[in-house]
């Protein structure tokens, strides 16, 4: 599966995409350690760093409560993930001296998972974001204080057969287009 | 400047910080093309691509317009950018059926703002993202329509020397420190 892009594109963000199909197999915590480590690494407004991620290992005590927070059809295919990690971001830049929105909250912990993408490909891991995610539930189960907010849930793990999908979602197992740049980016006021 | 990080992390993930001191040079339309195609690469939800990016290059029509709509400290450094951008997103996915509002509008467009910033590195460019922004000025040099939000502005450029920054800026052009992995990523339930 490939991808048209300038050949001047990094090739980790060209060859990023997001499977369904993963292997079952784990994670090595060290692995999953570098990749937070350059989620960590991005830009964010004031240095702020408002992203969290809270994570289960397939298997592990909390991997079911956390599969059950994504809506039904997510689950189908995401159990065969290494890991399954929730996005959080804290809403509020809080100090001494009181607590202020942060504007950039989401988007800067967004820029955090692009990073995690990235690295994890680098290791010879894939991802996949979802926001079919019941956000409800995944407040309750994460156990999320007030003033924080669930971004997405992406898993990572090694690629599996697309054999593996049912027919529908074996059909879906391609890399995606994208917009041109032309209708992404402009000289001047914005057109929509 | 150096960061303290795993050798195992992406080379321009750990490379990538934000100067205030740039040399006032221009980005060739044909790089800037390739920073927007791999911001254009991000994962987003349902591939809807919410991301659009308004840029100005320095010295063009719309620069002063656009350097106006940043906070006056912002102005002073990055009048000296070779190109001012406004990430903006959608904030609705927009269909024949009607408008839904999208959860992931801000995170999806700062998984394509990382994207650009790691892009531009590897062509040799910085970038300085920025929160301080009079947003509703911004959104009038924009001629934005509602439903569109502006995330942040960035500047893109070849780096300056520092000698050229007013004494209090001189002191703050560092690569800056990130909290640990520990503080922002957990195994199971949320720990803030």
């Amino acid at each position: 599966m490939t991808r048209t892009a300038s050949p001047r594109v990094l090739p980790n963000i060209v060859n990023r995409w997001s499977p369904r199909a993963f292997d079952g197999s784990a994670v090595p915590q060290e692995d999953l350690d570098v990749i937070f480590e350059a989620a960590g690494l991005a830009a964010s407004a004031y240095n702020y760093q408002p992203w969290r991620f809270a994570y289960a290992h397939r298997g592990d005590a909390n991997f079911d409560a956390f599969l059950s927070a994504l809506v039904p059809f997510n689950q189908t295919w995401a159990k065969d993930a290494g890991v399954l990690v929730f996005a959080v971001s804290d809403e509020f830049m809080r100090s001494d001296r009181g607590d202020n929105p942060n504007h950039s909250h989401s988007f800067d912990t967004g820029a955090a998972w692009a990073n995690a993408a990235l690295q994890a490909l680098a290791l010879g891991f894939h991802t996949h974001g979802m926001t079919g995610v019941d956000f409800e539930k995944a407040a309750e189960v994460l156990n999320l204080p007030e003033g924080y907010r669930v971004e997405m849930a992406f898993v990572i793990g090694r690629q599996g057969d697309k054999s593996q999908l049912p027919d529908m979602l074996r059909e879906r197992e391609i890399v995606s287009d994208r917009k041109p740049v032309s209708e992404i980016a402009f000289a001047g006021p914005f057109k929509d």
